[in-house]
């Protein structure tokens, strides 16, 4: 069986962070080493790493690099300089602000950069755990199923390893059952075609890629049992924030009765948001729509509209796979269970 | 007011066929000339001219520059081979091998070259006088819009002049009226982006480019207030295959409440099918979708799966709109009404 532990998008070797560049798969193979904020931050805006834990792990290890470089300042304002400057790279992953906070907590308190470095540690291994937790808890979800679509990447290449929404999938592979995997290519970056299609198949896992606007027809020929994606954001009602496109395949997964699952870690699920109206969304520059490579695709004269994510309405989405469990309707009361004092 | 009518994708002119080669707009205006069967079968096979009407003018002309150049056979068996070579470039579109079929129909009775020049031109000149009723009839349909959403190009770089799901923007156009256009980028050719974006730009009306996903918030945001597409091939119960992304369209628009229109010549109905699984879908090549330019997008070892078509059923269409007029459901009996005797 394939080592699928091999995957890993970032991680922290003597005192650097150590990231795959993300842009050039699947072609180049290329690791970054970054050993301050800035490279961590321009790493997380120009999705040289992406997907929700993956840049909360990166984020949480810039703070304790920002903090061994950024001079001047009381050690207070300094750690929330750091932050800010970390969280403002991608503002609708709540899980990039949530480990920044979380790092800058502990540095409030401990005010050395020891303890900084170890609560990014704990951080990324944290994400590791709940990462195999949510596969192990999602597989019986999924092992009725001989074949799943997926949108964008929400693999381990999202993550410390393993992923939210393949993460069942490589579960069930450890239990010696294979899936078959759609993946959408997930226009205008391709992270299915890049991303989710490279990381299986290192794995040994099959997959096809269709272009995002073939799911409707892999939905209504029942090529798939199922959809699974991943989240960015997921306010107390369950209305979820995530790659654009996820809002029309959840419309399309009802309508053809095929079941509809969001695999994130209970982290994603941001109880200070009473609905997904309250959840921002980041537009993505115009580029990435007006040019593939050096083509120019977009005519000058032409508008373009390029939102990085859409919400879609709990009311869509069959059930959450979480670290903490499957968490099916009725939302706010069901999510109220798996509340802790510590969230 | 912009001259709409100088966007032209193909004309005659002397003894040749020039076609504006639409695998390099939007970057590049560059003008085939063609001369033989040979030429236009490869313009038609690789896109340098697409859209159902406009591929069936070219196959008219097609069998016109075959028959002056193929040698050997009687004129029959020789009509019957340069039909047959032309129809099979590209398997979905009913319109080609309506367009030389009716061109080898003239050419058996008449017994020369000159009958099937003419008859090419008829279809040429028919297809502008189709484009422009298209546009008059569906007009009145989309008056009460601000904004409709496309998907492909289904407009003048598809037909003679004006298109079929464009036509009735341009003929509000000409009226003084202008809508928003929301152009779907539509992958993996990009001819919402390379192609309805440039004709509409050059042509003065505001047009807005948009990932294929991102079609669903469009539509959910009521940013538009109608959704119309052109069709390759309708059977006669009104199920319609058009380009790959349509039927989730459809689906999609009645979900949010919003008329979706289909524009098309009546030669665009093929009445011997009596429904869309009867429709052959072609495959297109896989290299379409793992190479973006010369960058490779999707992995070594995985699958791809590039269907160019769906079948839309006939419920989820408000309308067709036809050079004979907008056609309600239910469809098998308002379009008998319109089947006339030479059909």
């Amino acid at each position: 069986m394939a080592d699928t532990a091999t995957v890993r998008p970032l991680w922290w070797e003597g005192d650097a962070l150590y990231i795959v560049d993300q842009r050039r798969l699947p072609e180049h193979y290329q690791v970054l080493r970054l050993t301050d904020a800035e490279g961590v931050r321009e790493a997380i805006a120009t999705l040289a790493v992406r997907g929700a834990p993956a840049i909360g792990i990166a984020g949480a290890f810039g703070v304790y690099l920002g903090m061994g470089t950024l001079r001047g300042d009381d050690w207070d304002r300094r750690l929330e300089k750091v932050a800010e400057f970390l969280s403002s790279a991608r503002p609708t992953a709540v899980n990039l602000s949530w480990a920044v906070n979380r790092v800058v907590e502990v540095g409030r308190r401990a005010r050395n950069t020891q303890a900084l470095l170890d609560a990014a540690l704990a951080i990324w291994e944290e994400d590791r755990r709940l990462c195999h937790q949510i596969g192990e808890l999602g597989a019986p979800l999924l092992e009725v199923c001989t074949a799943v679509l997926t949108h964008c990447n929400a693999g381990a290449l999202g993550t410390s390893e393993w992923g939210t929404a393949l993460a069942p999938i490589y579960a069930l592979q450890a239990q010696g059952k294979i899936l078959h995997v759609f993946a959408d290519e997930t226009r205008p970056l391709w992270q299915g075609a890049r991303l989710t299609a490279w990381e299986l198949s290192r794995a040994g896992i099959p997959v096809t890629v269709i272009p995002d606007s073939a799911a409707a027809v892999v939905l209504r020929d029942k090529r798939v049992q199922a959809v699974v994606v991943g989240a960015d954001r997921i306010a107390s009602n369950g209305d979820t924030a995530n790659k654009i496109g996820t809002y029309g395949l959840a419309v399309l997964a009802r309508h053809h009765g095929i079941p509809f699952y969001v695999a994130a870690p209970f982290s994603t699920f941001d109880l200070h948001l009473s609905s997904g109206t309250e959840i921002p969304i980041e537009e993505r520059s115009a580029e990435e729509l007006i040019f593939t490579g050096e083509r120019r695709i977009v005519p000058e004269g032409a508008a373009v509209w390029n939102p990085a994510f859409d919400v879609t309405p709990a009311e869509y989405i069959t059930a959450f796979i979480t670290d903490r469990g499957v968490i099916r309707p009725p939302y706010p009361e069901q999510l109220a269970k798996r509340i802790r004092p510590e969230d």
